[in-house]
């Protein structure tokens, strides 16, 4: 496993800026590599279920390149889908959203990166909420910009944001503040009033919020978790990513939108030109599939979700090793500690050989949470409890 | 027309970091953008075609869909499509690639960006041979890295790159030359013991050399352009990007990629696990399906913008007003100038409105070609006849 480490050192080049040699080689990603697609093994990695996407989205795409949907398009998105994407946020929340505010992304991951383009600069600094998913502090890093850190703390209640915390990370190089809710990994979701305050708190020293809001859609017992965008005025400096990686199970489909100020349209056009010139447009038509007729599906991925935690929490709880927070009540992941198992890195290269089930080690996720594990439970109940009771071997 | 470029700056918004509200938000795109899809314009804009790719890709896209390769995938591209590159390359040059140095990228554009952001930082500069694609410019400064010009001379024998330009350019905080070969705009290949020369150059200095060889196949009466890559070491700090969008006519499908040192491979992983987390793996297997099967597609696409630079060379070099080099041997465009149109940005909203022939603007390839104008001429006979014959109304 060190060795592993090493090898990835190794392989560092000479010629890249000093700033992105610092940056670890190391993600779910490589920690995967030699094993993806092994059918002997459950992976449990990533924030990817087992479920592709339904059949009337790639119907749809295939409709668009059928018709010739294929040359190049327009930089925020092709009208339709921004429309239906300005319809989807009108629906679901209390405030209607004009679709001058949407720009279509090659992924959730894309609108961050663009976001900290735009915003941020050499000498600049973002604060992050953690534990959280790690490309943000990632695409920060390879723009050359300082990460801190916030962390969440687990309490009785689950864990919970100090909002004292980010205000002590912030100085005036500050220029952006990010957090997800519901979160990845630990699928908690931050009280509304402490989002607002945090946007005052924000407003008050011109400092950019990002509210990853990719798990939405994942709240349990309900049909769409609250969402900032109620509490903003359109010209606030807040942002909301968005991803159908998710909800309609496309992770493989690289696409992504964000929520902006109207005025920011024009920049991240010029922005996306210069990125990548913008997503395919039939992978946009299969986009406005999603949104307009998927309803069904949200509805069942965010069932079979809320029954991959239960059986997931189930078979954990039962563990008097495992150390976990309440259930969570949205998203798709567990998120633990084992007494006895302090470096999870390790544990997983273990658990790995052993069990052959992938699950992700929580350094990923920020300092501090060295000692947990991330285990995705978007996946049939057959597999995951096989999972999971592979998983028992290790944790009893 | 000045109001257009006021109604621009007007939407600058706040809160971008100031390097970002410089970049002119004005491109092809933005001077297109109210009459995309008109079907009165003829859309000479882009570097673009009319043709749609071939059916066969479409085809072997919509099996991998329908396969079930939707979800996330190889951050260097898919082990089928970086073997089926490496083996056109060393087909078509007189080096064997070896697909550790191929990365497959959401367009040759994210190629580029992810080249800048690996190789530059803050007070960094690169060097670009103009004129030029204006991308490269681009994202450099979204990177916030400073761009200068070494322009190339338009000589009786065509244009000609200066080296002594780029030396005088570079300086202790050079990171990166950049040039096209052959160009875009000006069809212009630059003869290989000067990209050689060019290359000892960057060598001598540590400095990376990027060659956009996104036309390599588009070389009239030869089956490919020579390649800078025939002549530099496995670990040269070179890049080569490539792009799908020309040779196969997938200008909308967002795929390209590029051939670096085989110790980048790793890095440049990272570095696209944080901007989009790759390509879309059914639209690698198009890939896939495009270079192992499309090579009569690739000589069908060459005739065809061969025809077409005769079309519009023998209509332009009739004009006594027009201004051009030698007729270009590669490429799919003209690049010329106009006695009396000394501003070609004006000229091309005039001509827009008063032909409903789209071309564009030469100021977009960068300072000292503000008279210039291109047209792609990658268009049926007749359609790109009719837009000729329209042009001469307002260039006779």
């Amino acid at each position: 496993m060190d060795t592993a480490r090493l090898d990835l050192a190794a392989l560092a080049v000479s010629g890249v800026r000093p700033g992105i040699a610092d940056i670890p080689l190391e993600n779910i990603s490589t920690l995967a590599k030699g094993r993806l697609g092994d059918p002997s093994v459950i992976p449990l990695w990533f924030g990817e279920g087992d479920v592709p996407a339904p059949a009337f989205i790639g119907e749809a795409m295939i409709r668009a390149v059928r018709d010739g949907h294929v040359f190049y398009t327009h930089q925020n998105g092709i009208p339709e889908l921004r429309a239906a994407l300005a319809d989807y946020h009108t629906r679901l929340g209390a405030t209607p959203i004009t679709s001058d505010r949407i720009t279509v992304t090659t992924s959730g991951m894309h609108a961050l990166m663009m976001t900290v383009l735009m915003t941020c600069g050499a000498g600049d600094n973002i604060v992050i909420v953690d534990p959280v998913w790690p490309n943000m502090g990632g695409t920060a890093r390879v723009a050359g910009v300082e990460v801190r850190q916030a962390r969440m703390d687990l309490t009785q209640g689950g864990w919970t944001l100090d909002l004292g915390k980010v205000a002590a990370a912030m100085d005036d190089k500050t220029r952006l503040v990010f957090f997800a809710s519901p979160g990845n990994p630990t699928g908690a979701m931050i009280p509304m009033e402490t989002q607002v305050e945090l946007l005052a708190m924000c407003r008050a020293r011109g400092v950019w919020l990002v509210a990853d809001e990719v798990y939405h859609r994942m709240v349990f017992g309900r049909d769409a978790g609250p969402t900032l965008l109620d509490h903003a005025d359109p010209e606030d400096r807040l942002i909301v990513t968005h991803s159908f990686s998710k909800s309609w199970a496309m992770t493989g489909w690289r696409i992504g939108w964000m929520v902006h100020p109207p005025s920011l349209g024009p920049t991240l056009a010029m922005i996306t030109q210069y990125s990548n010139s913008g997503v395919a447009t039939f992978i946009q038509h299969a986009g406005v599939a999603a949104v307009t007729e998927g309803e069904w599906f949200v509805e069942k991925m965010r069932a079979y979700c809320e029954t991959g935690v239960g059986i997931a929490c189930d078979a954990l709880e039962a563990l008097p090793r495992v150390r976990m927070g309440p259930r969570p009540r949205a998203g798709m992941y567990a998120f633990f500690e084992v007494d006895g198992m302090p470096d999870a890195r390790a544990a997983c290269v273990e658990i790995l050989q052993k069990t052959n089930v992938g699950i992700a080690p929580g350094f990923f996720f920020g300092p501090g949470s060295e000692s947990f594990f991330r285990i995705c439970v978007c996946r049939s109940a057959d597999s995951l409890s096989e999972a999971m009771g592979r998983l028992m071997t290790v944790f009893s």
